[in-house]
């Protein structure tokens, strides 16, 4: 039942996403509703500043279940990574804001540190300070600051009809490897080189800033500029999808069996789960594109046999995913998510 | 009784500096242990990007007993603007990172932001973005992005003895409201306008950025650059003249009479009280700076009454307080004040 009255109407009542609506009344619309903010300051070489935030938090982002320390570290580096690769940015560094209870062993967060230098240290990217405050449960709060030519700040909200849909990598990986975590007793049900490359997928994800160079040489062309759409895939493919047509006002055609999986998935569960958590499973941390067909089979024939065009976005609104069996609408997903978020 | 065993060493066994110490080690020597980080990235002004973060946690930081949720807002907001103030930057920006218990009313996460916004509208400065996630505490993560003249970076750390130490206003105010606030049977002891001076002190302190055009008038002029070295008394005056000493290798001594202390405060509690609040109380969010004393001079002549050369930094380590009744040393208080935060 909705509680209509807004005083004693809780966060819960309203989820994550509602609750991000009513707070986008505090800040300038242009800047926000992204992976990350764009904002009006250039360097020197007349690159934009980009800023981006994540929270993460014990038992509700991450479990000792499931997640070293060390683990926790290079996710939470690799995601905020992810998010400056989604808006076309290159990093420049990100601070860290650690909320610890008393009891939290020093070595834990030695080691939490130690994973998201190992990440950041592929890049380049230095930690350039943070904040250490008691608290009742572990909270890391990461800020990733990036610079990226104004010519290709990726946004979400500007694709448009016409536009192939890219994916750069395989998708379902990551939610593999937290079933297998999460159910040690299904570990005989693979092969040791399997089994490994699915729990890698979940525990080390890569940010693929490896796409901006890529992206930029193929877009940015003989003086003219080609438009790039796009976010990252750590909420999930559908929903990153959905995000993308419906802020660009637009609809999107998925085709099932285009959307690249990996073998060690495929070898493992019915072919019906793998697709599932491939496009629901989420943190696969890859970028979903939307671009002109042409420019989009020049990045997939640059990628490799893991990137695909997996679809088109269409005038029609609504996301339909195509399969072998007819076609499905796929509904909203962030507004249950956020949801999700807040229920105890 | 210390634990020597390094695998099960607890945070709160070596509390928030402790911890820092060790986690320094992770990040470029050269951008921390400052109010923020100034990152070697330029605008095409010429201005140096300064970063700054800060965590707080409810019931550690702030308490509803005390604090509407409009004066955390403004507290927090206020609280990262200082330290860009510190560091000689003007703000840029500020990212806002939310973990919210289900339970909290949406109505308590809009006043917030409301004071927010309430403090970075003063400064022209929007909010760039953020996160909002689920968590058991409410924790606020802000981080302040900030520009300011690569001349004129303030570090704590470069003090030199005969440098003069000014403070830019009043302090122990903000303890003293405090007091007010958690004890609301002592409000009958002062004048209602003492009482407001004092309580506001508390709930909306200034962030001091106004000081920068003075001061970057008053060293930079004729071509020449006048050093200043400085941090803000967030964590206390005493603490503040502490870290600039020792971090610059000097010592200082301090004046106790000449601390400018607010006449609310005076009327109501006495003296010796006074100065331990202004010393230790915390949270005054003024600007404590160490300059050439012909520079201190004209700086307190242009801030007027409440601003104060209090003392001298020395080349003899060790701070010293000095007021009429003898000498005190003032001992490292981050140390104890880390493992406070660690306690419950």
């Amino acid at each position: 039942m909705v509680n209509n009255n807004v005083d004693s109407l809780k966060v819960a009542e309203i989820g994550e996403q509602g609750l991000l609506q009513r707070l986008h009344q505090f800040c300038p619309s242009e800047i926000i509703g992204d992976d990350g903010a764009a904002i009006a300051w250039k360097s020197d070489r007349g690159e934009n500043l980009v800023v981006t935030t994540d929270v993460l938090v014990d038992r509700v982002h991450f479990s000792d279940r499931t997640t070293s320390a060390q683990d926790v570290g290079w996710r939470a580096a690799a995601a905020n990574l992810s998010d400056l690769a989604a808006m076309g940015a290159a990093p420049i560094g990100i601070t860290v804001g650690l909320g610890l209870p008393g009891q939290t062993p020093v070595r834990w967060v030695e080691e939490l540190y130690q994973g998201m230098v190992s990440c950041l240290n592929r890049y380049h990217t230095p930690i350039l300070g943070g904040d250490v405050v008691r608290s009742a449960v572990i909270t890391i709060a990461i800020t990733a600051l990036g610079q990226g030519s104004p010519k290709q700040v990726i946004r979400r909200s500007t694709a448009q009809p016409g536009d192939a849909i890219v994916v750069t990598g395989a998708h379902g990986g990551s939610r593999a490897g937290l079933e297998l975590l999460l159910n040690p007793e299904l570990k005989g049900q693979l092969t040791p080189e399997n089994y490994q490359v699915l729990v890698r997928s979940h525990q080390r994800p890569i940010p693929r800033l490896d796409i901006l160079p890529i992206l930029l040489s193929l877009t940015q062309s003989d003086g003219a500029s080609i438009r790039v759409s796009g976010m990252d895939s750590s909420d999930g493919l559908a929903d990153a999808v959905y995000q993308m047509a419906s802020t660009s006002g637009t609809g999107a055609i998925i085709q099932a069996d285009k959307i690249p999986i990996l073998p060690a998935l495929l070898d493992w569960v019915p072919p019906a789960k793998a697709l599932e958590w491939a496009l629901y499973g989420g943190e696969d941390f890859e970028l979903v594109l939307c671009l002109p067909p042409a420019t989009a089979r020049a990045l997939v024939e640059t990628l490799g046999p893991m990137s695909a065009i997996i679809g088109t976005i269409t005038k029609e609104t609504g996301v339909c995913l195509v399969h072998s069996a007819g076609v499905n609408h796929i509904e909203s997903l962030t507004g249950q998510k956020g949801f999700e978020h807040f229920k105890f």
